[in-house]
């Protein structure tokens, strides 16, 4: 590997996280010390222009606000849903930033900012995040679930990044674990994500409710349903028995358990780290994972492997984008 | 990567797959060309030591009947059943090898040979084989299922077999792929291999007659029922809409294609290569599986996948293991 070394003397990078909700902002050292960091709605309903407008504003302010001399900085990393077509540095298609189709996101940033600018998946970033600072510094080897309102994932085989034949790697949230299991937004049926994401969660409890089933516990407004259902009261009450939530929770947490010994036994990992809302759940999430990943996986993969919960939280996905730019310097991590 | 001038001089190598059945050794050229092979039955039941006998008499007698000079040989890549300690040549265990515990083949083979000595689980040789001189040729990131009494399954990436982190991976027979389905050999539920092995299907068959349903077609021996059930005759038997084995082949294919499409999502590798007894069904197991991938996973990763069945037929393992022998060369492929 050619090393970059104009490039390696410089001292900050910039991740950026593009939700369909918010737009986050670091600045970061290259050990992922974050200088500052700028969090601002999307508003993606105003349209693509304005929503690439308030991603060039906050890039500045970040800038400004950290008080760092942009000959610093190394270049911008941007996690973004996908599809991306990573080597072109476009956004084909994202579910929730309407009127997005083919934008050339990298070259838009490179021209305003004069600097390199590297975009990647959402998912893939906040692997590269908990494997550069996070749960799997020095791990070579690892598989990352993002578990949030869908779910993703990244996978990291001999300390890259790894996209498979055209970008499309680690979708793991569309793995079939179910095969006549409920409707996938993918359009597939039986899906992780089906089960096991927030929203999975919540329509299965939905459904659920419309069957006529009621919460032994819980008490939400029947009207902003989905809203008022929140993922730690669901967990409470399935503990403690609830005939609403705990059939749901369970089979969230089996299928889970099932999706991550399926990448146990096909890509024999040294660390599965996961991120995400549900891992506020911690050793109550972990251990009945564990126990399920144990029963289906084969000894010695299973043995060797240890189950994590990411360190980074909600940073993963911005501390992974500024660490791309250190990938082809003597700085990577 | 150094290249090794003096070996690559060499022209040929030994490839040998050691079955619990039979033992296939093979002189191979470079170019994979079979100068020479034998096939010998294991014997397994006489014992590890009269086995490896066997192994070390197959390999002179097939050096012998080639003609070729010892000195013009590069070494001996062996294709094994796991699990395999590859690092240190061992196989520490093989459920069709009864008494071989931690047998360090590969040191036993050195001091025999005076040559190099490459171990390898079989079916990463097959999927090597396939990638060397088969289907693969050319294709850096592909995936080979061995289809045969059991499920195996190797991994190509970036040109290289991936193993994991010790060695593990590629298990792709015991991806579960229903959670309460019927109990695998490897203790699991619901594995591929469960439903779509030839053992699988044969298992499952076998349990429908205990449940008195009858084959309109098919004409077994009752009491060597397992024996007398031929892979051919029973999916000619499904197509024509027999009671006994339609629902049973039907899920097997089905299954399948769930694991292609669950591998295609994971990895979206270039190509998905088949191997072993059940592709002699052709494009009558091919169309129904690319119908259910197609289905299952993410367009883009489907529309640019290849799945098709490998070229090497039987030799996939034996050519396999001897092109392991010019990886370090610059004939490797």
């Amino acid at each position: 590997m050619v090393v970059d070394k104009k490039n390696s003397e410089k001292k900050y990078s910039i991740g950026v996280d593009l939700g369909g909700t918010n737009i986050v902002s670091v600045i970061v050292n290259y050990q992922g010390k974050i200088v500052n960091r700028l969090k601002v709605p999307t508003l993606a309903e105003r349209g693509k222009e304005a929503t690439i407008k308030r991603i060039v504003e906050t890039i500045h302010e970040n800038i400004v606000q950290s008080s760092v001399v942009p000959g610093d900085i190394i270049g911008i990393g941007i996690g973004a849903p996908g599809p991306l077509d990573i080597k072109r540095g476009m956004i084909n298609f994202a579910p929730n930033l309407p009127g997005w189709r083919d934008v050339p996101l990298r070259k838009i940033l490179e021209d305003e900012f004069n600097m390199k600018v590297v975009l990647e998946n959402d998912a893939n970033a906040a692997a590269w995040g908990e494997r550069c600072f996070g749960a799997g510094q020095g791990v070579n080897n690892l598989v990352c679930f993002t578990l949030g309102t869908g779910i993703g994932g990244g996978i990291i085989i001999d300390g890259k990044i790894y996209h498979g034949n055209n970008y499309g790697a680690a979708e793991l949230g569309h793995m079939t674990v179910n095969k006549d299991g409920p409707r996938c937004n993918c359009g597939n049926y039986g899906c992780l994500e089906a089960y096991s994401s927030a929203t999975g969660i919540k329509n299965r409890i939905k459904n659920r409710i419309r069957e006529g089933i009621k919460s032994d516990f819980l008490n939400f407004d029947e009207g902003k349903l989905f809203e008022s259902l929140r993922l730690k009261s669901i967990f409470e009450a399935a503990r403690k028995g609830d005939r609403l939530t705990s059939i749901v929770v369970e089979e969230a947490i089996s299928y889970l358990g099932i999706a991550i010994a399926n990448i146990t036994n096909i890509l024999n990992p040294k660390m599965v780290v996961l991120v995400g809302g549900i891992t506020n759940e911690g050793n109550k999430l972990l251990i009945p994972l564990r126990k399920e990943v144990k029963k289906r996986a084969f000894y010695s993969n299973y043995k060797s492997l240890k189950i994590v919960i990411g360190e980074l939280g909600g940073n993963a996905g911005v501390l992974g984008a500024a660490a791309l730019l250190w990938i082809s310097t003597d700085r990577s991590c």
